[in-house]
């Protein structure tokens, strides 16, 4: 097999062999539509697919032809009866009809982008070898904005990226469009994205000058024929740094006034601007907060200046000033968003994390979710494996997003779902959003890996429809990406599908949370205490709290009460250790090691077979992946073996220090036939990465020690 | 013409057409030789130029054979009489030869990396259309270490890089070796470089930790059959970070022991490894000044301590201990090295950048070279484009690079040149070495532009060989990395040939430096005046010196007497304006306004029209670029229209914000017929470009201010 270095991502198009060519060469034989992005992605991809290009007809003439477009478009799509109505702006149909009498497909939809996305939707058939024989589906997506943000920094890195420097050359743009921004658009389009914000939500105001201001206009040219509109996050004190106001107080005329103008500039450069992203009061970042005004506020003074030209603000509810919520950060976000409900403008979007804390491996859903009736929520996601192993680890979040996503927050009886709060139909929002921080860089796979690239996927695909599995998804990504042969496909979706839970295992099992290096998040840091000028919930001790007694973060009545932010039924159902699922236990409770386990072990034996198992589940998977090299080109299985190698190391360096760590404050034996850690504490402590991509300043927080590598 | 992304450099061994097809393939039609990189690179080589593998036979069959090896690999070769002796380790010879009867070509050497170092020089033949039937080459380099510094830093950013983030993926090695490193290590062997140090020269002690080491090694694994030999920049206070020494002073035995065992630890990892190079006492680096001692004892430390091992030390002579000597940084240099001559041990090397400044478009050598007679100097030069429009701009450094090289000290008389201070000849030095700041990166061109690539290829080129001329370079690049066509090649080596002394014209003409926009180095900034807290050289006006008299830099003897420092022809030339060269006269004098030039203009207007005659040269390159779509595929020629666009929109900044700030000062007219600044000196001085790649922290030095994009 010709060597693949990913860049293709999952629009390999690469040739149908056997019977399955028969079938679609007799599907699909000429393309009926006008010019534009759809018929290049659907020539492109059925020529690659069918081995040769299909002839390009502006009538259907013979069986096989694919017919595409919208009633505008084409009026062999008009004059056909497929009740479009329902699709709404971005839905599509795929049908097998009958054109004069030959038999055709057609693909539908009521605007150009719609037809776009059926384009890909059929490409994916082929590509994952459905028949097509007798189509009939119809496609919506049941979240509006799908939306990437990219914590890209304007001189070029990216926060927590480990993919390689940012996508976008601000240097040579507006001049120079490369051709990556298209293939970019091309891969978000393919799975539904419409939305990209391009900078860091720890942003700069020169994004705002006018020109940065033409540079983004350039990008949103690129985007805007895959229906991806282009958002800009902004910092709060733009109206200071860029404007010289004395203030940047929301109630202040003049800051509204300097709003509504920059606005009016952004929407006269970019007519389908989307609108902002905003992190305030957050992490040293500047807010309302800042002038005795409230989120809602805040937030209110954007969307005014936006609302007259359709566009949106995204306010993150991730706002914690460090250290000053020592007792539970966890609470921080509910305390401060909740009693706003009701006060936010129509066109904000509160934008919340999955979880109360940080995009750990595994948190309870933030129990914003179901609290705020009266508030646009958007759900955001981290695709960047920031506490997931970064680029090496292999980590399949499509689990994880599926988890969040269905995760139950009964608020309004059973059914109340993460989804149904993100997609509007809980309480009837219109303005529904979701949002994952991208995984996107510079290198030539775009994810730093080949299986990055599926979080990326799962990410899309799931925005348009939260029912699918993440198992689905990942048997559709193998196919498109490597093989369809079910040799192949079957063991890498066990192997992706169990890859999650293996790295909760290694890392922070049953509910324990932060246990990262400080600064770089990436390897153990159990033992990382509250250190002088840093705020303690920067530290892991704060999350394990581990002592003599037991471990587990008590946040029931007894502790912080946070489990008083979820509704009754979750509250009761998480509040109580017995009912508390296993693998949230330490992140509600503080138990005793020698707490019985509902498997009848202890707490503390658990703890240690949960980092065994997860070390287990890697060494599973490397052996797995080993046996699969026939089926895979020798760079890309290179490269996945090599990172699987890694991920083997670093999992053991996980589980031995945090085995070693724990054990030196349970003072418990190891269960019988587990193996002792081969090192001591103070080694594992002592050790330290000292530099990952992404991160901002890490050296300083790493002891600077001439140690071995860690086994 | 099929797009090209311009991965394959130099090294694209694309197919041959027409008369030359037949004429080759008639020369090369068998492979005979040991496996190994150099047959790799043949068979690869000629595969794509000639259209079909070639045979690898063991023995000469038939005309056409091509013969390759070294007395140890190849009985044949062993049994030719070709006095292989003269070539030393590294040379080879291609010639060619009769082998029973049949026409053959010989490409020998002593060492398989003189075999590959003739394998290159072979392809290169047919890739610029030379006749290959009567060969008689033997080409040997006249430096010994050819050496690329790579300013890397561990988190994978690139000080002063401008094509995206370091090569190296350190947290996917020792596991992971990219092809890409295999690509690099072909890259560089093709123009004969044989050292890579790996990183920032502002380097941390985490490189020598043993994890670290165990990555260096793994790259050295790679680097080795090509013949390149790794080497590392180290901080001076490694034995403080790492070693828990209390001190790093050279004389502490506690701290030579420390060294003499990590050195020794290296060399049990990397056996062939090359040495050090150390930035000491610049910049705020730590150094042997720290502890009262001199460079030459800070360098012998290490010297020592890689002596046992054949290991190297590279000092730079960059010492400048900022803001302390601030009567002319430009003498800092020599006033600490000159007396030290004779002082340095045998395995050291003093390295000097080829100006007493900092890498500015154009200065006049550095006064070290011929000043150290019983000192091995090096040359350093800046492939990086840091002061010379970084990614965008065309520029290409071959002019520069000769100009450095053929620079003449007077040291011995007449023909004393930089060339033959570097290459040993002067002086009669052993250990010889030449570096170039690296500019390569992990975008898919490796160097952000095509035109960057020129580059790389012309430091390799002029390192083996600084007798080579620039425009005689200029011309196998576009061959091998265009086209031969010579409707193409003449007026694309035209438009290379004058892109410096373009760039020299728009940015600081008439010999004057230092005149970019602080912290990024890129655009217009002659305003930079000292500011608090910052020392004075780190400012434009110290350098420009203009006032309402003249401007200029006054380094003769009524100024800071830097003139002096060269030998007496040479400073007699320097230090008079009659005599002065125009392109260094304000390097070296202050002058009237109204000075009069050689020419018969003033100062004042031969200033201006330098400043126009830049612009204009831009301007024509980009209408020759315009010509010539037809030559190149779609992809390189968009990609250098575009820049080159910018490169005319930077050009007009430079020249209008230069010609208002300057004639602010100076009150006179301009010249007749030449067009005033569209725009206020204030609006120049307003805009900034607050971000750029690879430059550290650039953004408390801009303005946040609002203002347009300049004309």
């Amino acid at each position: 097999m010709p060597a693949e270095d990913g860049y293709r991502l999952w629009l390999r198009y690469v040739p149908v062999h056997g019977d399955w060519l028969s079938r679609y060469r007799a599907a699909a034989t000429e393309l009926v539509g006008a010019p534009g992005v759809a018929r290049a992605e659907l020539q492109r991809g059925l020529t690659g697919l069918l081995g040769a290009p299909l002839r390009e007809a502006t009538d259907v003439t013979q069986d096989g032809a694919v017919l595409f477009g919208t009633p505008s478009s084409s009026p062999l799509v008009k004059s056909l009866p497929l009740d479009l109505q329902r699709l709404g702006a971005q839905g599509y149909l795929i049908r097998t009809v009958t054109i004069r009498g030959h038999r055709a497909i057609v693909i539908a939809a009521n605007t150009d982008v719609g037809v776009l996305y059926g384009a890909f939707g059929f490409l994916r058939l082929l590509q994952t070898r459905e028949p097509v024989d007798h189509l009939d589906i119809a496609s919506t997506p049941d979240i509006s904005r799908r939306v990437l943000d990219h914590w890209d920094n304007l001189n070029g890195t990216i926060e927590r990226g480990y993919a390689g420097d940012s996508l976008w050359k601000w240097e040579s743009l507006p001049e120079h469009l490369s051709p990556r921004y298209t293939d970019y658009a091309r891969a978000c389009a393919s799975i539904g994205i419409n939305g990209t914000v391009l900078n860091n939500v720890n942003a700069t105001s020169f994004i705002l000058t006018p020109s940065y201001l033409e540079k983004v206009a350039a990008l949103a040219g690129v985007m805007r024929p895959y229906g991806i509109r282009v958002y800009l996050s902004v910092p709060f004190s733009a109206p200071v740094a860029l404007g010289h106001l004395e203030s940047a107080d929301p109630l202040d005329p003049r800051v509204q006034a300097w709003w509504a103008a920059k606005v009016a500039e952004i929407y006269r450069e970019i007519p389908d601007f989307g609108g902002f992203l905003m992190k305030a009061n957050s992490e040293g970042q500047p807010g309302p907060e800042d002038y005795g005004r409230t989120q809602a506020q805040g937030a209110d003074l954007l969307a005014h200046a936006l609302a007259p030209h359709g566009g949106i603000i995204m306010w993150r509810a991730f706002v914690y000033t460090t250290g000053a919520h020592s007792e539970d950060r966890a609470k921080q976000a509910y305390d401060t968003f909740k009693p706003l409900d009701g006060k936010f403008a129509d066109n904000v979007l509160v934008q919340v994390k999955n979880g109360p804390i940080d995009f750990q491996p595994r948190e309870p859903f933030h129990p914003l979710f179901g609290a705020m009736p009266h508030t646009n929520l958007m759900l955001e996601l981290q695709i960047s494996k920031e506490y997931l192993g970064q680029r090496t680890s292999m980590v399949y979040l499509g689990p994880l997003f599926e988890e969040a996503l269905r995760d139950d927050t009964w608020a309004k009886g059973a059914g109340s779902t993460v989804a149904r709060v993100t997609d509007g139909s809980l309480y009837g929002g219109h303005l529904t959003a979701i949002a994952g921080v991208a995984n996107t860089g510079s290198n030539r796979n775009w994810c730093g890996s080949i299986f990055n690239q599926a979080n990326w996927y799962a990410f899309g695909r799931l925005a348009w429809n939260p029912g699918l599995s993440a198992r689905a998804i990942a048997d559709e990504w193998v196919k498109m990406t490597f093989s369809s042969d079910p040799r192949f496909v079957a063991p890498v979706v066990k192997m992706m599908m169990g890859s999650r839970e293996a790295a909760v295992d290694y890392m922070t099992p049953l509910g324990l949370a932060s246990q990262m290096a400080a600064g770089t998040h990436f390897g153990p840091g159990p033992w990382v205490a509250p250190a002088r000028g840093m705020p303690p919930d920067w530290s892991s001790t704060y999350y394990s709290r581990a002592d003599a007694q037991g471990i587990g973060f008590d946040r029931t009545a007894t502790g912080s009460n946070a489990v008083a932010e979820y509704s009754a039924h979750v509250a009761a159902q998480f509040g109580n250790p017995a009912t508390c699922p296993d693998d949230l236990l330490l992140w509600f409770h503080h138990l005793s090691w020698d707490y019985r386990m509902p498997s009848g072990q202890t707490l503390w034996d658990s703890l240690v077979l949960h980092y065994d198992r997860g070390v287990e589940s890697v060494k599973e998977a490397r052996e797995t992946w080993d046996t699969l090299s026939p089926y895979v080109d020798n760079q890309r299985y290179r490269l996945t073996a090599d990172f699987l190698a890694i991920q083997e190391k670093d999992a053991e360096w996980w589980r031995n220090a945090s085995i070693a760590y724990f054990q030196s404050i349970s003072h418990r034996p190891l269960p019988a036939g587990v193996a002792a850690p081969p090192d001591t504490l103070a080694h594992y402590e002592a050790f330290c990465i000292p530099f990952v991509e992404g991160s901002p300043s890490p050296h300083a927080e790493c002891p600077t020690a001439d140690v071995a590598v860690p086994r």
